[in-house]
């Protein structure tokens, strides 16, 4: 039967208290559909992070930090795990809300959003978000961006920078402090948007879309190896990933935790082989989809990765 | 903003060496999308497992033993977890291939099928199984059946304690030791049903489709209290569901694990709320569904369970 | 750039008034993603249905009868299109309901399953069905197997055959007429299956699970070709392509519509291609899957299939 | 069983030529899942392309352009029936690909990308481009962007109408014809943008990224009536929603067909309902969202509208 059957799936057993890193090197005994993938995943990642000269990207996409999951990218910014992030608008409207101290609440998906809309809570799945976090929202961002030097140009991941040291936690006041790039194309496309253009009616700061592709294409060009963790899809995935098109080099390592799927043609639920073909990692990465949703699998593959290294 | 909001969503933070109780219960409090809802699944087994004089069902669907979640399984049914198990004849053909010391192998989903039929290796997604195994098995069942009084009439269960009692492992095995009953309503649909319709071209038993249906109802009928774990949908889940349907109860514990989805209408993905109009789940049933590859939420699900369950 | 890229694709202009085969056709000639897969399919089942001494199966799984796609089965066995028909048993029940003048009807997902269960309405995602139908239905089954011979055995697709003589219209009615098998493996998991175990309790006629094994099989080894379309996965899908594995034949057609996804190992979900490295379709088959809801695939297909048919 | 239950399900009979029109109504009579949701959203679209006073947006995201569907977009905008379009960079590429005379090709989604890659040949699903494709649209949109004038400001819709000036068909160019401003707040994402930075090197011209938004504003304040078809989610989705929650207008009719799920969290796969609690559609908004690949449903919705518009 040849060499393509030399590895046995091991039929698993579960212990009580067993840590996460142990539950997630049994779903590679396993080694079967996306438990498997998500044990190599762990390999990957802990290779990629351990990989010294290696620029390590992150990709946020998806309603993440609503569900909790900022928490998780700022420790890795702070731990020094992340060199560029590259997120949604969206995320980074959450960040700020929880980082002025409003909070997302614990909802429920099956409910009247008609009567919601009355009570004034803005639903996402199964959270929910009042409008009194919006006013809130308003009045800080307008004051942080009144502090902008007017008639003045400024790049999208200046203006975030300059929101993350006015914040006193989460994931741009880490970044911030980190002195790491956030990257963030459709800034435009967020609240953090629409509080620039209530700004900008009033006030003649120029945000330039591509202030930022010089600093972000001279570290591509540089980069000696290079690790892509995304999650989610959207403009960061891609973003990140055609970053290294413009360059000889390509990603020499990729993770991506996805909910999408392939058959749609989608640049979200692509897989990473497919970017094999344009040459946005190279022919020789280490990479794996783990599809399934990331409030599950972004802690399991951080959790795990974070056990072994520290055990050295 | 009222009651809907009060309690928040607690930004996730990891720690090296977390056990996996731990880390579902910080899904908990994380609290959104699907970790929210493995959390609550863990919340509403536990009281399932815990709650005396609940009869309690395992329906297990999907390419669950190729994947290594057969230990799992068998390890339940051995420690009382599983009053009433429900396969597919799919999951127990490769738990018997691996009780007579068989084995699946790790393989890849990106490959050449025509050359894996040369190989004489049959693919499951990213597992592979020789033909070889189909040999032994062979030879093994039609031992097995060869044992069957001639000219009798055998309810399924029947025939599945059988093969359990000369099976050493696995969930056949343990189900026979531990005296449990397995349903597998489609048993014709497997290799194991290939292998009788070869046993009964020379043989006369008659397998009586509807024979274990008394033994069922009668349970169903006397259930103080009924709860189920659904892995997959197909047969076992709604075998399981509509077990209730003619009795004055309901299932008071529902948890179902699943990659599909609801708005195909299929009955694999519909919502237990849905089970809740037919009466399936009683009006006040605790149940949820989580929405993602049950080679990564079994495991969770059930490590942190035993975990909450060995603290007492 | 070679011979990969010598079929452009064209990009879509569509027409008032174009018929389905014209849409379907420049499906083909876009040509990608599930467009373009709807369009082999067409090919694919065209050729099927042409090709003398094909054996024809059909597989019916997902709640399609609920959904009014019932009669789009039925019109193909009228019109010769199925030779071998497998479905689960939960689309037979609601064929029968149908055919005894009970009706389904729209709904919406979006509601109160409690509220639901008290109005005595039985959802099905957005369709209802009012609980006075199995009221009918109970009537009318035990009616219909009380004149089954006392005492004596019969197979699965007799007693469906059995019930399909009763009933004046749908799927069953239209197999007995046109003498075409209906098999349904695990007809015990179904409203059919729980009329039959309520029958049983005062009568005596056995069921005997494997009976329609050897006139299948039979069927299977003497076919010169096999062509299978196969709606949903479950139980239809798995039979049908089992049924191939023990004859030196495999399929040479295959159509699956499907709204699963592969990597989550499950057959449902499983490539037609993961079925060439088992035999079950041949090494040069031609088969395609198409991923989406059936109630939208199912129609276009056939729709364009018969237009292409009536051309001659 | 009251009035829920008055609309009956009707079992769909297909006939040989029927239209595209007539298969839709057939859905809407069926009316269960996304065959049901489809006719819904084509008597919506309908509404919403018949009521005078309505801005008509359009959101198109996922590679929707390689695969055909470019077509469809700008004969919708050549027919009048988009007045405000936003769209991800990556359809745009494609679209002034298929502009300059390049074409995408049918391929497979099965292969080797290591492969495709020594062939030069990049891979989208199962479509393929040579990057001979990109070195003509290299050439061409330098050329383009030197035509700028040196030391300007530029809005994203004022490039992009650039462009389409000097394209010959395709969207980019009707929508300039047409007037239509065309967004694109994450231009940088895409080979436009990569593009664009490397014309920047050398140029100075600012594109502010902020631009296009009083423009989009005044149109939403003023609009009488507003209406969203939104193909795919990401960035369009969003934007075209956000855009009315700054006014205290909101969309009152809102199409969406995604492949996406809502129990992830993400936008993209966010039910329409969700809207409603934001105030992104109003409270009585008619909203239908169709589960599925838009290379099927796309195409089965306007070519029905179409045939319903031209019967007057």
């Amino acid at each position: 039967m040849g060499k393509e059957c030399s590895e046995p799936v091991t039929q698993m057993h579960l212990k009580p208290k067993m840590t996460v890193g142990e539950l997630v090197s049994a779903m590679g005994e396993a080694g079967a559909y996306n438990g498997g993938a998500l044990s190599r995943a762990a390999g990957i990642y802990e290779a990629m992070l351990r990989e010294k000269n290696t620029t390590k990207f992150f990709g946020l996409a998806g309603a993440m930090v609503p569900a909790g999951m900022g928490g998780v990218v700022s420790d890795l910014v702070e731990g020094g795990h992340i060199d560029v992030l590259v997120s949604t608008g969206a995320n980074l409207t959450h960040d700020i809300i929880e980082a002025i101290g409003c909070r997302h609440f614990h909802g429920t998906a099956f409910c009247d959003d008609v009567e919601l809309r009355h009570e004034e809570i803005n639903r996402i799945y199964d959270v929910y978000l009042p409008n009194k976090a919006f006013e809130h929202f308003e009045e800080f961002m307008q004051n942080v961006f009144s502090e902008l030097e007017p008639d003045s140009t400024i790049s999208i991941s200046d203006l975030l920078n300059h929101i993350g040291t006015r914040t006193k936690s989460g994931i741009l006041h880490t970044a911030a402090i980190k002195k790491i790039p956030v990257y963030c194309p459709a800034v435009q496309d967020s609240m953090v948007g629409l509080q620039y253009w209530l700004f900008s009616q009033t006030n003649n700061v120029t945000v330039d879309a591509f202030a930022d592709m010089p600093a972000l294409m001279d570290r591509c060009f540089t980069a000696q190896k290079a690790g892509a963790l995304l999650v989610g899809g959207g403009v960061p995935k891609n973003f990140i990933l055609q970053s290294m098109l413009m360059t000889p080099n390509g990603f020499d390592y990729a993770v991506q935790l996805t909910g999408d799927r392939p058959d749609l043609g989608g640049l979200s639920g692509a897989t990473l082989d497919e970017a094999r073909s344009w040459g946005k990692i190279t022919e020789e990465a280490q990479a794996v989809t783990v599809y399934g949703d990331a409030t599950i699998t972004l802690p399991l593959l951080v959790a795990a990765v974070l056990e072994r290294m520290h055990h050295g």
